[in-house]
């Protein structure tokens, strides 16, 4: 993989990197931190998965996630949203192609050719970072709106490959939801029974979690229509799932909001990830 | 009032006293743990309603609360769970009558005679405390089971009286539920129109609670069909209300569960009834 720039960080180094991804058939780019900590030994890795329109870019450089992740000595992993690039289909709305991968693997045309995002952090991402950086086994998962939604999503139907997750604002219901119909129709086809697998409701109705999952909304949340945090709360909570929901007065959409909580997302991490 | 007990506890004293209350028509006895700050100062007050079969000496005796009350400063309140004594109407069942008042005001015989356990506490007791000991103008409320049910009810309806809120594992939504709905119709009649203002999951669809909430579960909660924290857990995301929705896996309904999350609770009332 490619270095593409490299900065010094909390006593650690910040690094974007980009490597020729076979799963999505493009070049893709992605950012990894890793904590002092890593120079002595292997360190685990928490995964942060960004909400639309983002890159690996803006959780990077707006989560503050690095200090928490410096502190507790755990790497952050920021992939990208979607491919991008030459060749790839896209669409002129915000939320359906480049950008908006919604960490799926799209079996429609025109989609199907790049927009394999679940393989490509599930598999290929993960390989390529063990195979080059001082990680340990031990994953956990996060992300913000979109990236929430994919955490959950990925943690659920991999347990064995993640020991700890959490998500801010998540969109946790998109069947159900302008943010998830038009999207899985576009990339799944209009075959409902194949977009369940992507609902983070349904899962945890279906499958639940065997560790306990931390969540933050902000109550104020301009997106919360969207996001159905209600359907979640509901399934959870029918399940027993062993969680933490939190719900913030005065809090929004934003990273302003990530950011607030980001050392309690990292400490959470951190703890379940230690342990032996 | 009258001293039946007192004991120096944690640097403070924990009393028990019995009065003559007129709202319920027969001799009451509570208990109340004063801390080591109220000998300097007003201290703010938690309020702590117990579950069914209770007195109230469960969960002085067994909550483990005093340790924390006196680190953080707050008196701490046990009423009992209703009227008990000659001439009080029970029934054979441990969940109606006696020890099963429900937090409510009946209107309906035999109950109606003794049977004010919310104008008891609201009103009657309040004023009590108020008159006699060195407490201040803040009262947080929590409880256990039936009392949680007791303490989501009387803050949202008295959110003037009531500056912080708590709960374990509550019965959040009577009026579906076997522990309600039997007491409801022989407490307040067949009319279910009379029972909304004491089913948590309605108030808080309807009116919801100006502060934030934080509400423990246990996951293996044997009890945990009739509490339906599923019912409040939608609602309260729904309204975006402010909370902290927490299930603990391996956690069942008894003490050892409210005691192993009392410090968090005493925690989250000092910080809020504190705040000036």
């Amino acid at each position: 993989m490619e270095v593409v720039t490299h900065s010094r960080c909390f006593g650690g180094d910040q690094g974007v990197y980009r490597h020729a991804s076979e799963v999505c058939g493009v070049d893709m780019t992605f950012a990894v931190y890793m904590p002092p900590q890593a120079r002595r030994e292997p360190v685990p890795v928490l995964w942060y998965l960004s909400g639309l329109t983002c890159t690996h870019d803006n959780a990077m450089t707006k989560g503050g996630m690095q200090l928490h992740a410096a502190r507790h000595g755990i790497a952050l992993v920021f992939p990208d949203t979607s491919p991008r690039g030459a060749g790839v289909a896209d669409d002129e709305a915000y939320d359906l192609g480049i950008g908006a991968g919604f960490y799926l693997n799209a079996t429609q045309d025109p989609w199907k050719a790049h927009f394999r995002m679940y393989d490509y952090v599930v598999e290929e991402l993960r390989t390529l970072l063990e195979d080059t950086l001082p990680i340990s086994e031990r994953h956990g998962i996060t992300g913000h709106s979109m990236g929430g939604h994919g955490a959950l999503t990925i943690a659920m139907r991999n347990p064995e490959r993640f020991q700890s997750l959490s998500a801010f604002a998540p969109i946790v219901n998109p069947t159900q939801s302008d943010w998830g119909r038009k999207q899985f129709s576009s990339y799944l086809g209009d075959d409902e029974s194949a977009w369940a697998q992507y609902d983070a409701t349904i899962l945890m109705t279906e499958i639940g979690w065997p560790g306990d999952i931390l969540i933050d909304q902000g109550a104020d949340d301009q997106f919360i229509d969207l996001l159905r945090p209600q359907a979640f709360a509901e399934a959870a909570s029918r399940r027993r799932q062993p969680c933490v929901l939190r719900t913030h007065a005065g809090h929004d959409h934003s990273y302003f909001f990530v950011s607030s909580f980001a050392g309690d997302h990292v400490a959470w991490h951190a703890e379940r990830l230690k342990m032996h």
